[in-house]
């Protein structure tokens, strides 16, 4: 992996996913005590960076190949971004869920023309239906991270961080990023060493399932106890991929850690003062910029607002809970 | 007021005013029946489009007069406008707001730094009192729309419209704005008629203060019956304006007129599809895109969704009664 990759799948995904814009807002300026820089990434094509990585690994496929459609395992941003794609290249994707997952993510992975299969995570093995259909169908699988195209395309949000933040004179900063398995983590710092290596990359994670900044910290992959729950679904994964972790190891610097509580303070702050929808786990890395200002070092902050796929009863809870924060 | 004037106020918005990014959904386009192209001003500094024409304005004072200060009558959005520019320039803002305004924009106002005069709408005059304060302080007064170098400010917006749209190969559509006094209907208008001329901009008015629809059909000034009132009150003027009517009078095409009801709807669609947060205002123009696709010519159709400063109170009912829709 490297930043060719990433310029490659730049190329490919031009004209297709967005150049999301970097935000900010003097109030939030003042919670954190310092410039905080947002990359909207909620305002990607189906509500979050995921298309990136799903676009470049499904346009990367040989022509013959990619024909042959597509199967991917997602609780939902993957499960949309793959929908997408798939449909512009006119391919059939088949996304196993989980039934737990967020209704909106389900609905509107079928409405992007995907075939969901759900399966129940407590009785069913996930990996046997999908490799049974798999092989049935002759799908190609598009990992949700672990998947040298899909860094490459999530590391096309670290060349545009780089190139929005030097317009404003920024060139040194913490980069912090919502972190699940690692794959928008990854590939920032890539880009980021390649581009602007002044800037350090701090993975956020909510409590609880904060495995890749306890291995950064033991230098092993280590595992979160519990596989599902929480509040951010989006970023709960079991444990740092094979490929991301090695990335994370040498080029980011200690994770942040959020609890739930300060996550949806975030979401109430990007309600309020960046116009934005957040979903909680998409909301990690700001409410790290502004709730957990005294880890971090420098003038300027850089986080990624990651995702908006929330269900309208989260979001009506955060507004009500912490709108006043 | 031609194109120079617009071109002049960009290059002295460039670096400070937002571009800002022009969005769609395929689940709008689906309930409108054609294109929709939503260019989402309210991720512009203040959280509306107010910023361009503000800083436009007080980036043309001459030096020594800007000095002294400027004032603004406002419920609102030119309030937060003005006092940003203002304290970006390093001088004083006095706004003058009725005392029924939007709790979070007399907040935001009186928090960018500017004093904040606040009156009763019923027994009180503003025009007095802004005179008074302004003569006794000789402060400039910075008008909300009918002032040719606001007009300019805002039709900076038309400018990355007619780019922005031509980079997805859309030269032809109907353009719908938010609409008030018709700062940014005629700005956006002049831009396109330079830049696009095969747009069409239609201004978007909720019911019962339509005064622009049925000026324009009327060939003269209409005034509205309610001064005040209705959730949209960011768009609430009583008549067009001296300057603006004839711009729009000349270049603009039918007024679209919609219910609260359909404001809150494209609240509910804003937030679940686009991600982002709209005010009742500044949602007129898309409930007019979605719900009154009967009246709109093309396959495309454009239009700005112009403010994001709501209360809570407010979005959380619009969601709550109409994010099923």
């Amino acid at each position: 992996m490297d930043i060719h990759r990433i310029e490659a799948a730049a190329q490919r995904l031009q004209g297709h996913a967005r150049v999301t814009p970097l935000l900010s807002s003097p109030f939030l300026d003042e919670i954190a005590g310092r410039r905080v820089l947002i990359k909207a990434e909620c305002l990607q094509h189906t509500g979050s960076f995921k298309y990136r990585g799903a676009r470049s690994a499904i346009s990367a496929l040989p022509e013959d190949q990619r024909a042959s459609g597509v199967i991917a395992f997602s609780s939902g941003n993957h499960a949309q971004g793959v929908a997408l794609a798939a449909r512009q290249f006119g391919v059939a994707a088949v996304i196993v869920m989980p039934s737990d997952a967020p209704k909106m993510k389900i609905a509107n992975t079928r409405a992007l023309g995907a075939e969901v299969v759900l399966y129940d995570r407590a009785t069913q093995d996930r990996d046997t239906i999908g490799h049974d259909i798999s092989n049935a169908r002759g799908l190609s699988l598009i990992r949700p991270f672990d998947e040298p195209e899909v860094i490459a395309g999530q590391g096309t949000c670290g060349l545009e961080i780089a190139a929005q933040a030097a317009d404003l004179g920024v060139t040194a900063a913490d980069v912090i990023v919502c972190c699940g398995g690692g794959g928008l983590t990854s590939g920032i710092a890539l880009a980021l060493d390649a581009r602007a290596p002044e800037m350090r990359v701090r993975p956020a994670e909510p409590e609880a399932f904060d495995d890749v900044t306890r291995s950064l910290a033991s230098g092993r992959i280590e595992r979160n106890a519990s596989q599902s729950g929480g509040l951010c679904d989006a970023i709960v994964t079991p444990q740092p991929g094979a490929l991301t972790f090695p990335i994370m190891q040498r080029l980011c610097g200690p994770g942040l850690v959020v609890s739930e509580e300060e996550a949806q303070m975030a979401m109430a702050q990007a309600f309020s003062r960046l116009k934005l929808v957040a979903e909680p786990g998409g909301a990690v890395a700001l409410a790290a910029a502004l709730y957990h200002a005294d880890q971090l070092e420098g003038d300027t902050v850089i986080c990624t607002l990651s995702g908006g796929n929330v269900d309208r009863g989260v979001f009506l809870h955060a507004l009500q809970q912490y709108g006043d924060a």
